[in-house]
């Protein structure tokens, strides 16, 4: 296979030449680590562990890995038979970029470099494909030292091929075998963490030596559980996020006539937008799991708006910052079945000029159609994706919202309950986040996961995540330790079969980050409490703060 | 007028009970004065001033104020006379945000405090209709100190009204006689500090002893000059979207499958474009002056783009980052020839669905029409402003560009010449530059404007624009002084009078930002060069550094 031995190919990687002031200030910033990995440790195993859901079926899925206990690192020399000290171990990025994915590799390097001298570590280019295809750059020193703290997935990129069928396990396999690998980390979300366990499975199934740990990677924020307090690169894109709306928000005050909706990203779950609100405190916040709670309709919602649109004129107030997720109307049932049925009649009948294909449409779905703005209609009816479907992820949810409200307004004004003129700009924060550079938080929280997830692979350990807790305390005192992947596992039906998944984590309404969000939205409507955080600062007092979400979901008084 | 006696309500202004850590350690920074303002100082005319053009239309238009020396400041007590110590000053925000606004206010507020014990200083608000209106607060120590530093223009509001006619300009003599006041700052751009001396004009013919001096604000760069270099908030508008666009080149680099483009705030002048082209490095900037000085049309802009993604797409980049400035369509001939027809057609004509109407489109613009991606079609000939005019303020130029991009490489992948696939992602990046918290720099520049306004004032100088020059030396040895706003102007017919205004400063071909930019050009294109500033950082190293422009403005060779 020519092209596989070529495919440790010289890779340039970044030079410290073309960086910026505050990339290099960043570069030479010591990171701190838990004591316990400062130190010899051992690696203690719990109880023995089930799975988040259906653990007869996770059992027939992981015959191999069902049950394993999860382990936490203690201080004290190990009893447990460590490998060998010339380990070789593979990394990978899976999925969308997030702010410290370089520090986790820089984790895992420094590991490797300080504890089991003589190892390597190789770096799969692309994201799983290049396990499959065996291209990969041997991670040096030298290689690694320009992306420390630094943000993007550019040392070895990442990508969204996933490892599932029997062939592809096969080419991994291959790869495992021909750089005789000890173990790969696996840096994603929760659909490559589930792969991750599931590549873990086989390689074990097929008697390998190669070890498979995951690290929790999403700026999304959710994958989280109890043992896996957060998902690194959640701090850091909430922070560039709240830095722009709180910029919009003052915007918006000295301007006086503008009503700004900003979309976040945020497709499944809604944590982005609930922490840029803990964080800034807009005047609407719409949280796509409440949205789906109560069964609200686009019109609901958009009646909801209009509604603290006119509180606020008659408070004087003709402006207002609006936040809702990218992916508020999956939240929204009856939007989902008009696409269900537009899916079907697209697929099947001619739309007609005339409209006469709308009497295929359910009456609810026909009023919701009916409703939407012209634009957002012909999206719907124009641009399908490659299998014809409506591409429900190309609505730009905000420039919609603002239409109706607008429409909304004209109505009011026509009844006389209106009288101001209501002027909307749309806001998307998405990219800008991904790819900032780590706050101090995800800088130091990545380069803990890397190092621990290093421990684990050393210490013989599979099919586990890393994880790092006790994240409220000083560095020192976090704790380290890996969760049983299988443990947060659960079944999904799909084609007919069962398919093991890491259940996404959504905003949890009784969580305390949504009960502080709704304890005080009231307020935040009718009087403007704006708070502008300002730009990420990686000096100074306010350096180390920890996203709200998190501190309140280890139970701060905040 | 009972308005007018109620005007002066109790207003409640910003509380640093809301304040972020960031916003609170930029409070308590202490602000750097030019060494001539630290001391006794004289003011000194300069030789009298004539006219940017059309000397004689302008001393016709300004008989009191034409030709009148420009001033500086020098070290020594004056020998002029200088107001009564207990003087009256108003001050005015006039047109869109730009972060420093309110360190203008706090330099005057001080300048008062410090220099002529017992004066007062009213803030006029919600712009030049505060004048007409008498609508004002008072500021006091207490009320202002929470915005030194700050973003925002909140601290009195802004408007965009103008005082012109002369009803306006008796309502202005009005307030000005009823608060006593000796002088009024106007803090705006190249229209409200043409508006400002008409007003110093006016009160000066008027015999009222009501000075006027203007500050440059506007964060579109564009009012600038030999005595005036920079407009304040240039500075840290730039900043913010460079850091934007930095982590989306990061981000376009790790994920290696979008092209990004970038619209950026600036209708009339490219200078915030080209000033973040120099501070990221984007593969392609569209620079507005340069497409109108080689006659461009939209087919050979988009032509370019589509050039350098093919050339790209064979060295193996498939991605890249676009920087276009908002007002790129004003800058193209033919655009400007086809929408000047669409008013007249739409005016006159209906539009019928089987396109006749297009046959009395002359046959350039027919063509063009034709090229337009269908949906900017239809805005074009649905969405009208007030008067039933085509809102070219609301093409989103970005989205364009990326539908005939993708039209044409389409064309090329048809012909085989492009085998890639093309993925276009779109940003606009314009309300959150406007409010941040103020650079370094701006916080310094706009203190001292402020300050040197208060001393023009102080030394009875009217119709003059505050000017803080030698910008690049430490803040110790700049200048200070206030150079005829008459100085600045020309005239324009509009219809059929002349009507004064100072040019605005567009990006200068043979200027040094833009040589330089054209120097390196053609290396960031298709090697990729990418910068990334990173977040505002208010303290260590680079937090001082000042734009690219205005560095090479001043003769840097960076």
């Amino acid at each position: 296979m020519a092209a596989k031995a070529t495919a440790k190919a010289a890779v340039p990687g970044r030079s410290t030449s073309s960086y910026s002031e505050v990339q290099n200030n960043r570069l030479t910033v010591s990171l701190s680590l838990p004591s316990v990995l400062k130190n010899p440790f051992s690696v203690v195993d719990g109880p023995p562990s089930s799975a988040a859901g259906n653990p007869g079926e996770i059992g027939k899925l992981f015959p191999n890995l069902f049950g394993q206990p999860s382990v936490s690192l203690l201080p004290g020399h190990s009893s447990g038979a460590a490998l060998n000290h010339n380990l070789k171990i593979g990394v990978v990025l899976s999925g969308g970029q997030a702010p410290g994915g370089h520090n986790v590799i820089s984790g895992i390097f420094d590991y490797l470099q300080e504890r089991t001298k003589g190892s390597t570590l190789y770096g799969f280019r692309g994201g799983p494909a290049g396990i499959m295809n065996c291209k990969y750059v041997e991670l040096t020193a030298d290689f690694v030292y320009p992306y420390r703290n630094q943000g993007g997935f550019d040392m070895i990129c990442s990508g969204r091929d996933k490892i599932e069928t029997d062939e592809q396990f096969k080419q991994a396999a291959e790869t495992a075998k021909k750089l005789d690998l000890d173990g790969i980390v696996v840096i994603g979300g929760d659909d490559s963490n589930s792969n991750a366990c599931l590549l873990a499975e086989n390689f074990r199934g097929k008697g390998l030596k190669t070890r498979v740990i995951g690290c929790p990677k999403t700026i999304d924020g959710d994958l989280k559980s109890k043992e896996v307090p957060t998902s690194f690169g959640f701090d850091t894109a909430c922070k560039i996020y709240a830095e722009m709306i709180g910029n919009v928000m003052i915007d918006a005050r000295s301007t006086g006539k503008y009503y700004h909706f900003v979309r976040l990203m945020g497709r499944a779950a809604s944590h982005i937008t609930l922490e840029c609100a803990l964080q800034t405190h807009p005047n609407i916040t719409i949280i796509g799991e409440e949205v789906a709670a109560q069964k609200q309709t686009l019109k609901s919602v958009t009646d909801y708006i209009v509604g603290v649109i006119c509180k606020r004129a008659k408070l004087g107030y003709n402006y207002g910052v609006i936040v809702i997720p990218e992916g508020l109307i999956d939240f929204i049932p009856e939007v989902q079945q008009l696409i269900a049925e537009l899916n079907e009649i697209l697929a099947h009948d001619v739309v007609d000029e005339a409209g006469n294909w709308k009497k295929k449409l359910r009456s609810q779905s026909h009023e919701l159609f009916e409703l939407l703005p012209q634009a957002i209609q012909e999206q719907l009816l124009l641009e399908r994706d490659p299998h014809g479907n409506v591409q429900v992820a190309k609505i730009e949810t905000e420039k919609m919202l603002i239409e109706m409200v607008e429409a909304e307004l004209e109505n009011k004004r026509k009844e006389g309950s209106y009288t101001k003129h209501f002027k909307g700009k749309s806001h998307f924060f998405g990219y800008e986040g991904r790819c900032g550079l780590p706050s101090n938080f995800d800088s130091n929280y990545c380069y803990a996961l890397g190092y621990g997830a290093g421990a684990l692979l050393h210490t013989g350990k599979t099919g586990l995540i890393s994880s790092v807790g006790n994240l409220g305390a000083p560095i020192g005192d976090w704790t380290v330790g890996g969760t049983a992947l299988t443990s947060l596992m659960d079944v999904e039906r799909r084609h007919g079969k069962f398919k093991p998944v890491i259940k996404k984590a959504m905003v949890e309404l009784e969580g305390a980050p949504f009960k502080k969000f709704a304890s005080l939205r009231e307020e935040w409507t009718l009087k403007n409490r704006y708070f502008s955080p300002g730009p990420l600062q990686f000096v100074g007092p306010t350096s180390n703060e920890i996203n709200h979400t998190l501190m309140l979901e280890l139970g701060a008084k905040a």
